[in-house]
């Protein structure tokens, strides 16, 4: 044993520090404890300690979002473990970095299938649940062997950097204290493999194509961002001055406040001029980083012709339908930004962005959907986040004309419900950490807080004085009633008085930071007020709104689905008969 | 097709209806919307909706261990679907009965790897959440040919009844109204396998070794109520008249009241004179659906001689370590009931109920362990059912001296904190639907009910009147700072205001039905109120106790375990040195 070992439970946190992370999520457990003793002795890291373990992980995939390294969520093997695997395969889904460290039964347990509790049945295999989490992970590891789990600790890390996907490290509870020797200062590769010969050919072929377009587009997709490209991709938008586009899983990538920017494409969900633009008018597309998800595509509805597409993905680019693999995203876009010749672009004048439908219930008095959305907009300031939940939220931002320097966080793809409340909450860890000003902006509906609600006490218990908590209370899960169901009970809620929240959650002023708005008038007054304005402790707002009123974006995506499912239907009744 | 076809969707709840089945949990989601409509068209048949997926499944855990048939849980496929994986490990683990429907995107979209929200990750396999679960289950299905579909349903719900573990179903969107022959009126087989010659050799080997005992014992554990041989085991038990046990997991099985109850075994942590009975002065002990985890055997520290033991499991009897396969648990049972000659049993008297550890602070006037689960024992009434969460609870409910006609319920192998919240939903449920009197007390920690506290929203909902929610308010996790790192800030919590819990929940006269407690006598008023007696809403009682305070029986586990722990340990450094 040398003079400069250290604890393995030690090294682990240092390797996750000397990465940036600052702040680690999850829930204590009796398998975790001895490795939780370790984080004290890590200058500058800290433990949050979250009230579940699903909550911990949806937190650490925002506190990813905003801080750009990768969400570390602790649980207890089982029990714990299996609770968090939502949120994880959110991360998945959605493209997240997000480390989850699993402590185990010792080893010694292991190889004599004791049934110890947290255990699954009788003569338990101590690595079972390891299989329920393989298709939601990129790579994972067991802590079982100090000679080899500094290299592997790299390992799963890089993976996690280079594919922007979960990993899982296993630490049975008998690893944590055994010693090895101190890491050494070198750092980490953590880009994805370039293939040079690849990139190369796909640069010249993609130069060729910019030069040669006459009216070229771009879409900023969520990729970009996953893939740490956001800075490279904000850089390439500008030196092109191309009509650009986000779609509602990209807002905010780009500065909606540049001429260029000209609103959202989301398929035939899109206000006629997106569409006209980028299906019609525009000879070639340069995709950044798509996810070609239903739900951010419409319902699969874009119609842009393959062959004038450029679409950069992760790890490859795609050109008029040819592949070039093995291309880093950030590589790739960071090279065309350098090799481009400014003066050989074609100038397309910007179309502008272009106006929303007109709303049949502009003159309500009311709040309605046609109208919060944009208010919101307004409301936001830059260096803000901006949280939406699944369901009217989702639907209803992308309206909403952001402000410059916003991070816009919700889950367009894996769409689980539940997941903005813990993803504010791990949003503001990062924000405080990096000593950025800002508030978080959490715009939730009544049906969605239910399910993860309990972590605006960890809010709370972490004295965050910049959150602020808009609840959509439409009475129940009107997304839902929109699809099907409108007036069936399962698509009720329990009635909680949201009033009461903050109060239960034990904030100080709970009561005097709670308030509700039911008209355009109340809304626009609340969030004129100082208490909005710089929040200095967590505030509520309850905004009623019409129970079936929902955003167009979501009427229309409903209404092409349900034509899509009608013909569909007939289609097999016409086979069958 | 005929005229006498129903929707395959319809066909699914009549089976599960026929079963007695009469509750169903579960959050509503896209996929499973259509499927939910069905519901109502079942006479009898009800939709409970949860406020989260693992407080659904937690919920039908605890439904079923009260009603005794499954509990169903229906989900949404991925976001849902995983978000339940924990509490059906729980309910996997427990050998609770419980079918987890998933509904998920159309088959068409299968086939295609259409990127629907909720998939995972790029050119999705839909089917891949399948294999999160592929270890919690016993079996599972697919309702995606209609050909087959009756004949799956069937198949599963044998396989959930026969092993008394969890299956699931998996349900296509696009096949709920597909049309099937309406089911015949047979009844399905949902006894396990018993072959009938080896049984017939265990029960002859068992009488032997019956008849010529001269200081048998028995010891009544968690399997013969989860295997549907309570009433079987309770008749066995009043036959024999021999001295009786039970274990933290099996109490409340039997009838603590009868005279041949001796109390609780759970290894060295028992009391002395427990062990010396089913140790030492015993030639043979009966031991009934025995569930071996260390939580349930003091930490594997049973002392009882194996050629000394019959055990009865659920699907083998083991004489003298001999094996007898394929036996059900409840066949042996009742075949050994009606074999058995009386008069050829032995008279062993009964050492009656040993007293518990003297305790040092007996003369506190504070609400101490050493006196709240005696206490909290005779509070309970005939039908009450007793849910004990996991941490101090667990530990201290063995000493209450229970009343007959109880159930108790707590999950003391898998051990999941959180779980009791939506179990005492479950429970009330249950006992709703068989119109059964009885209060609903749920004795949950503070750091415990953080996890899953919004399915106190449910009750509300559902209008319950008999649920007493006792908050043990230690400040934090009590058991965790027992065990490792008491003054650790990750063992504490978020201090949430209980006061304004059933408020927030929106409860009627919530704050007149709240109430807190910090001495015993305060305790002893409060549990002698009418509300108590006979409550007419939720009643909440918040018990302060000291944070470092635990049960013997905790502390005694866990310095055996700490002694364990420090002897391999030592060999360890000894083999290094």
């Amino acid at each position: 044993m040398a003079n400069n070992d250290i604890p393995l439970g030690l090294l682990l946190w240092q390797k996750l520090r000397n990465l940036n992370i600052r702040n680690v999520m999850g829930v204590p457990g009796d398998m975790n404890l001895e490795l939780l003793d370790y984080i004290n002795e890590v200058e500058g890291l800290n433990w949050v300690g979250n009230a579940n373990e699903l909550n911990a992980a949806y937190a650490a995939d925002g506190y990813c979002r905003v801080s750009g390294v990768p969400g570390v969520v602790v649980t207890t093997m089982g029990v714990g473990e299996l609770s968090a695997l939502n949120g994880i395969a959110g991360a998945y889904t959605e493209q997240v970095k997000v480390i989850h460290i699993v402590g185990t039964t010792p080893l010694a347990a292991h190889e004599k299938h004791l049934m110890i509790h947290h255990c699954l049945g009788p003569s338990p295999d101590h690595k079972v649940y390891e299989k329920t989490s393989q298709h939601v992970r990129t790579a994972h590891c067991w802590l079982d062997n100090p000679a080899t789990a500094a290299r592997e600790i790299d390992r799963v890390v890089h993976e996690c950097y280079a594919k922007s996907l979960p990993v899982y490290i296993f630490f049975p509870v008998d690893m944590v204290d055994r010693k090895v020797p101190a890491p050494s200062p070198s750092q980490l590769d953590l880009a994805p493999f370039t293939d040079k010969l690849s990139q190369k050919a796909a640069i010249s072929a993609t130069l060729n194509l910019l030069y040669k377009a006459k009216s070229p587009a771009v879409i900023v997709d969520a990729l970009t961002a996953r893939h740490r490209g956001k800075d490279v991709t904000r850089k390439l938008v500008d030196l092109l001055q191309f009509p650009t586009y986000s779609t509602s899983m990209g807002k905010s990538i780009i500065d909606e406040t540049e001429s260029y920017f000209c609103g959202i494409y989301n398929g035939q969900v899109s206000v006629p001029e997106v569409c006209e633009v980028l299906e019609q008018k525009s000879d070639l597309v340069l995709d950044l980083g798509p996810i070609l998800a239903d739900s951010n595509t419409g319902g699969h509805s874009r119609k842009i012709a393959e062959h004038q597409i450029i679409a950069v993905h992760p790890h490859h680019v795609t050109i008029e339908c040819v592949v070039y693999p093995n291309i880093g995203l950030v590589s790739f876009l960071s090279t065309l930004l350098e090799t481009i010749e400014k003066f050989r672009l074609p100038h397309v004048a910007s179309p502008g962005r272009a106006p929303l439908p007109a709303a049949k219930d502009v003159d309500s008095k009311l709040i309605t959907q046609s109208w919060i959305w944009t208010r919101l907009g307004e409301f936001c300031r830059p260096g803000d986040v901006v949280i939406a939940e699944s369901g009217t939220a989702q639907f209803g931002f992308p309206d909403a004309n952001l402000p410059e320097d916003i991070t816009y966080i919700t889950q367009v793809y894996y769409g689980s419900i539940g997941y903005s409340v813990p993803a504010t909450l791990g949003a503001a860890v990062a924000l405080r950490e990096l000593n950025r000003e800002g508030r978080v902006i959490l715009v939730v509906g009544d049906g969605s807080l239910q399910l993860t609600v309990q972590e605006i006490g960890t809010m709370v218990k972490l004295g965050f004085k910049n959150i602020i908590i808009v609840v959509i209370n439409n009475n129940g899960y009107t997304i839902e009633r929109a699809i099907h169901g409108p007036e069936e009970a399962y698509n009720d809620i329990a009635a909680w008085n949201h009033q009461a929240m903050l109060e239960f959650f034990g904030a100080k002023n709970a009561r005097a930071s709670t308030r509700e708005a039911r008209t355009k008038k109340e809304l626009d007054e609340v969030l004129g007020l100082p208490e909005y304005q710089h929040p200095s402790g967590i505030q509520v707002l309850e905004v009623f709104m019409e129970q079936m009123d929902v955003p167009w974006r979501l009427a229309t995506q409903i209404d092409l689905i349900n034509k899509r499912n009608a013909a569909t239907r007939k289609r097999q009744d016409d086979q069958s008969a």
